[in-house]
């Protein structure tokens, strides 16, 4: 407990973490979410009576981040620099902040954000690799690479992504400004780099879904244009599991809050 | 449960597992070892009255392996091709079987393996990536691969390694053949893929413990050397985490068992 208090001020961080054991970031009435997980060690390295955070992404169960941003208002005297390594020391393993920048209260990490940058992986061979069970999508036969980046060519630039979104998206015009789709190959595993101004609920593992199905040769590469026109779910292929996806960055003025370390 | 049986065949298996929730390989009066879990479900999908599994190698508790090799004798009509299908369909989520092959009786995978394969990784950066909490060892401070790679030269050969060898290694003379130690930099990661004949008690652990010490600066890379011809454990580093640590490959006369997947 810092009993001591400063002026406010407003923090963000930057958040890792294994989402294998959380209900995913969002706190619920059931369930272990990375945002009370957060709320809980913050009250306790700083004292403070209440804590609200505002997360940049919310993310699903099962998804990881590397590059998660929260802001929390604060009192606190620890130094911004040192706010990581003493935040650190009261969370769980699977939780680590790597980054604390003060930032006006004017600033929210959602709303201001303008770029997402999410990886999602497959383990493409006939067994699994048991350590990446947990981070990749494990896939038996082999995926027509070439198919699945042709594939994704028509779904760049600015496009109403209707039939890549869940139910349960927030409302307003379902238009996303899709930047790149980038595909490495490092056998046998196969990284995809997505980068959105943002993303309607669910719309990576949807896009990547629908690529897989492609890659698998249940879709032809130009039937996924047709899909991205019809602007129904229902045409699309099936969501892509959680485990495979990670949120590594979120951009502000088109670059990270945070200097890299 | 397989009731019908037929001639008793010898199986050497592939195995994988995630060591973080193991006590190690071998079967201990308490916890849950890679051993029990497997002969668990061998007694279960064949219906043999007991089980004697033999392994090439007994990794301590955290240590995974991707290619550990077991044998297991059955009378079970499971054809040897569809064994490893059959029998993941009982095991947990972190252990795994990539291969299947009928041996003779005479073989057994620890004395006749003549090669033996470890990766050791650590992650070096100031903040450890979460996704390789459990499959690396994080170091903060840069390490001076360089010198690292100078130290371990004089390690390649065949030597007494007493000095790298913790206490309840095997009896028998402590000559051991180091065939190569290749250093791998995929930053932030760098791996280590260290091959001999055979391995003193976690003496890969201690000689990556002491090449980390040279990458540290907290040694010079020609006191490597000294420490190897001291033959005296205390003159060495210090153990190297077990996480960072996978046996990769068991060879017999010097190759896999094993087709690659």
């Amino acid at each position: 407990m810092v009993s001591v208090s400063s002026a406010p001020r407003r923090l963000a961080l930057r958040v890792q973490y294994d989402g294998t054991d959380f209900v995913g970031f969002q706190r619920q009435a059931r369930g272990r979410s990375v945002q009370s997980v957060l709320e809980q060690a913050i009250l306790e390295l700083t004292g403070e009576r209440e804590i609200h955070l505002h997360a940049a992404g919310r993310t699903d169960s099962g998804v990881h981040a590397l590059g998660q941003v929260v802001t929390v208002d604060t009192e606190c005297t620890i130094p911004t620099d040192k706010f990581p390594f003493a935040l650190n020391a009261k969370l769980p393993e699977d939780v680590c902040i790597t980054g604390a920048k003060e930032v006006p209260f004017s600033f929210h990490p959602r709303y201001d954000a303008d770029g997402r940058v999410y990886h999602y992986r497959i383990d493409n061979q006939p067994f699994p690799n048991i350590l990446y069970r947990r981070y990749a999508w494990h896939i038996r036969p082999r995926l027509d690479l070439e198919s699945m980046y042709q594939a994704a060519q028509p779904l760049i630039g600015s496009h109403d992504f209707s039939s890549f979104a869940a139910a349960g998206s927030p409302m307003g015009p379902p238009i996303r400004e899709l930047r790149r789709i980038e595909w490495t190959a490092e056998p046998p595993l196969i990284r995809c780099e997505v980068e959105a101004n943002a993303f309607l609920y669910r719309m990576v593992r949807n896009i990547i879904g629908t690529l897989v199905e492609v890659g698998l040769g249940r879709l032809r590469p130009e039937e996924v244009a047709a899909i991205l026109a019809a602007r129904d779910r229902a045409t699309a292929g099936p969501t892509a599991p959680p485990h495979g996806l990670c949120l590594v960055e979120v951009r502000y003025q088109g670059k990270s809050l945070f200097a890299e370390s």
